[in-house]
C-alpha cells in the first residue's frame, strides 16, 4: 500500500552512519599495521583482575550468571560508592548516586537523552571524544564549541589552554549543560584547578550541567593532579562524573562504566537506559568489584595497580616521544591519558599526489603512513568541529598504551623511515 | 542565569520513571518469596558455557579484554552466521546480516530508534514484552495494540488466537512496523504457520517492516515447531529476527542478543548502536561463540543443548501446571517460553479490604500472593496496553526455569495455603 522505501533510516540518522574509528580501524587491519591508533592497551589484564574473572566462571553461585539490579550489581557499586566517598570527599550512596552503564559510552549516551530537549545547547570542549556530537544531536540537542588552543610552539599540553573570555561567550539562555573532559583525548592534557574553577564558575552562573568525562582518571603523570570538578564548591549537585573499568584496569573490552551524580540526575539517566540495556553483564561487574575491593585497601600506597599503572605508562610515554622526535615528529608531552599529539609540520611529505581528497591534512598523513609506513595512528581534526578542524590538523594522535614490543615494532619501522629520509 | 529547573528531565522521558519491573522486583527481594517472578533460571549454565568464560579468564591472548569489531566480535558473528544460514534457510553473511547487541533489549531499542520518524505507527500484539510501549514512544513512535485473545475455558496457548479482521484494521499508512514475539512471553503461545503467513500477507500488503522477537525460540515443547516468519516468502526482505544469548543458554546475566536482517536494515540499526554503547563486551562474547561452535554439530541429535533444554522445560512445566492446580488456579498450558499465565477466578481472595489501590486485579493478587503467601510472580495486564488491561488482569504469569527445589519450595508454600483454604 504504502510507496515508502522500507529501509529509509530514521531522520535523524541522516549523517551519523561514518565515523574516524570506522574508516582508520579497518585500514590499520587491512595494511596489518602497528596499532598505535585506537586506544586499548595490548597488554594483559592485571592478573588479580582476571583471576576474578576467572573465579566468576566458575563459581557455584547461579546469581553471577543472571539478571542483576538495573542500576548497578550491589557488589560494583557498593565498592564505588566506598572509593568515590574518598574521591569526592563525601558520602556517594552506592544506591541512589551511582549508575552502572555500558561503557562510559552509553552513560554519555544515556545522560544527553535525560535532559537535552530539541534546540538545548551542550558546550563542548574541543578537541573532544568525537562521540559526544552525534550523541548530542540524537537527543536533538546542540553542539557549541570552545577549543583549547595550543600556544606557539608548545611542548607539554600545559601550553594548550582555555582562554576565558571565549568560554564565556559560549553561555547563554540556552545552554543546559558543558562536557569536557580530564584527563584529556586527545591532547593527554589535564585541566588545571584555575581552569576547573572557570568552568565551574560559569556552571553555576549559568544554571548548567556540567558533564565532566573522567575515564582516564587514574593516568596522571609528573606528579600532575587529577582533579574532579565535582569536589568544588557549588558543583556537585550539577554534575554528572562518567568513569570507565576499560581505562581503569586496562580492559577496555568489558564495556562497564558509571555514572556518578546526585539522585535526581541518575534517576533521569536511569529511565534511558532502562529503555536502552535495561542491566549491564553480571558477570563482569562481579569481578570488576573484586578487583576494586582488591584496590581499595591499597590506594595511594607503592602496591597499588593505579599507581603501577601510571608508572608503566610515563616510561612508554617517554619512550614514544623519544621515537617520534627521531624521524622529526614534534611531539606534545601530555601530564595525562594514554594518547600524544605529534605535530607533523616538520616532516615533509607531499600527498597531492597520492591523496587526492578534500580531507584535512591529517587524514592524508595518517592513511600515508599507515598504508605506507605500517604505522596506525588517529587523524585529531575527528575530534574537531568543522569550523576548527585547521587546529587539529598538523597533527596526529599516537597511543602509548602498548606492550614495549609494540612500541619497539613501531620504533623499528619509524627507523626505517629516518634511514630512508636521511640517504 | 537561568531560572531552569536543573534536574528537569528531557520531555521524552515523562512517565517512563516506572515500570512492573521495579515494583515486583523489590518487593520479590524485600518479602524473600520464591521467586516465580521475574524470567531468569536459578541454575547454573551448562558446563561448556561455564567453562568457555573460564578459558577466556585464563587466556593469554590479550584481545579478548579489549575493545573487539562494533558490530559484533568476529568469531561469535561468526559462528552465528553458520547457524542461522541453517535456520534461515539462506545465506546468512556474518560481517553484514548480523548485529551483536547488549541484549535483545538493545537490538529493540535500536531498530526502533533506526527507522521511526515521529507520529508512524507500530502494531504490537499484546500481550507484549513490557519494554516494548516505551521504547516506540521514546522514537516518538505511535504503539497501535492488537491483542491475542483466550477463548472460552482456554486451557492451551493453542487456544489463545489473533482475529484476522482486527489485526487488518490496525494496519493503515501509517504503519511504519509490526512487532511481536514467538514464543511468547507472557502466555508461552507459538504462533502457527497460519498467523505468520496472515502476519506476512498484512506486512507485504501495507509494506510494512516486521520485528520478530524470537528470544525463546529454543523453548518449545509436545513438538510444537519454532517457525521464524523471515523465512516466509518475501518476509526476509523486511524482517529483524532478534534472538538472545541469554534465553538460548540460560545466562541472562550475559546480556548478549543479537539482530538478523537484510545489511540494508543492520546498517541502520548499527548506526544507533554506535552511538549508544558501540561494542559489546569481548570476553563474554569470546565465550559465547565457543559455546556456539560446542553446540552447532550436536543441532538435532540428542546430545544438542537446545534440546535437553526444552526436555527439562518441558517437565518443569508440568509440574508447575500440577502445582497450580492444586491450589484452585486454571494454568494455561504454554507450548514455548518459560512462562505460564495461570487464571485466578476460582480463587476467592477479597483485596478490598487489603490493597486500595486503583491497580488491575491482577497486581493486586500478585502483592497478595508475594507479601501473604511468600510467592513472588508477576501481574500480566503490565503487558496490556490501558484499553485492554482487563484481558490480562484475571491472570497472574509465573515462571518455571527454576531449579526442582525453587519449584518444591513453591509447592510447599501454595500446600500450606491450600491446607489453610481445606480447613
Amino acid at each position: 500500500m504504502s510507496s515508502r522505501d522500507i529501509y529509509k533510516p530514521a531522520d535523524k540518522l541522516i549523517g551519523h552512519d561514518k565515523n574516524v574509528w570506522m574508516e582508520f580501524t579497518a585500514l590499520a587491519r587491512d595494511y596489518k599495521a602497528v596499532n598505535l591508533g585506537q586506544g586499548f592497551p595490548d597488554l594483559l589484564p592485571a592478573h588479580f583482575v582476571s583471576e576474578a574473572l576467572g573465579r566468576v566462571a566458575a563459581s557455584k553461585n547461579f546469581a553471577v550468571n543472571q539478571y542483576t539490579r538495573s542500576q548497578g550489581h550491589p557488589r560494583l557499586v557498593s565498592v564505588l560508592g566506598k572509593l568515590y566517598t574518598i574521591l569526592m570527599k563525601r558520602e556517594i550512596d552506592p544506591l541512589s548516586e551511582i549508575l552502572i552503564t555500558g561503557g562510559a559510552y552509553e552513560s554519555l549516551f544515556c545522560a544527553f537523552q535525560s535532559f537535552l530537549n530539541p534546540g538545548d545547547e551542550v558546550i563542548i570542549i574541543e578537541p573532544f571524544f568525537d562521540c559526544y556530537v552525534p550523541q548530542i544531536s540524537f537527543a536533538g540537542g546542540v553542539p557549541k564549541f570552545v577549543p583549547i588552543r595550543a600556544k606557539e610552539n608548545a611542548t607539554s599540553t600545559k601550553d594548550w589552554v582555555l582562554d576565558k573570555e571565549e568560554l564565556e561567550s559560549a553561555f547563554n539562555e540556552n545552554t543546559r549543560a558543558i562536557i569536557f573532559n580530564t584527563p584529556h583525548n586527545p591532547t593527554g592534557k589535564v585541566f588545571s584547578l584555575e581552569e576547573l574553577q572557570l568552568i565551574a564558575d560559569l556552571c553555576i552562573k549559568y544554571n548548567v550541567l556540567c558533564i565532566s568525562d573522567e575515564v582516564y582518571e587514574w593516568l596522571v603523570y609528573d606528579g600532575a593532579e587529577h582533579i574532579r570538578i565535582a569536589t568544588l564548591p557549588g558543583m556537585w549537585e550539577r554534575t554528572v562524573t562518567i568513569g570507565s573499568a576499560g581505562k581503569t584496569f586496562s580492559v577496555t573490552g568489558w564495556k562497564l562504566g558509571w555514572s556518578i551524580a546526585p539522585k535526581e540526575l541518575i534517576k533521569n539517566i536511569q529511565t534511558v537506559q532502562a529503555q536502552v540495556t535495561y542491566t549491564l553483564a553480571t558477570p563482569t561487574q562481579e569481578a570488576l568489584a573484586e578487583a576494586f575491593e582488591h584496590e581499595l585497601p591499597l590506594l595511594g600506597t607503592e602496591k597499588s595497580y593505579f599507581k603501577e599503572l601510571g608508572s608503566m605508562l610515563q616510561q612508554k610515554r617517554d619512550l614514544m616521544a623519544k621515537l617520534l622526535r627521531e624521524v622529526g615528529f614534534k611531539p606534545t608531552i601530555p601530564e595525562g591519558g594514554y594518547f600524544m599529539m605529534a605535530d607533523t609540520s616538520d616532516i615533509d611529505v607531499n600527498f597531492d599526489e597520492y591523496d587526492k581528497s578534500d580531507d584535512p591534512q591529517d587524514y592524508k598523513f595518517v592513511r600515508w603512513l599507515t598504508k605506507e609506513k605500517g604505522i596506525a595512528a588517529i587523524p585529531p581534526s575527528a575530534f574537531y568541529s568543522s569550523q576548527h578542524k585547521h587546529h587539529g590538523s598538523k597533527y596526529i594522535r599516537f597511543c602509548f598504551i602498548k606492550e614495549d614490543s609494540t612500541l619497539q615494532k613501531g620504533a623499528k619501522k619509524l627507523k626505517e623511515w629516518k634511514d630512508e629520509i636521511s640517504k
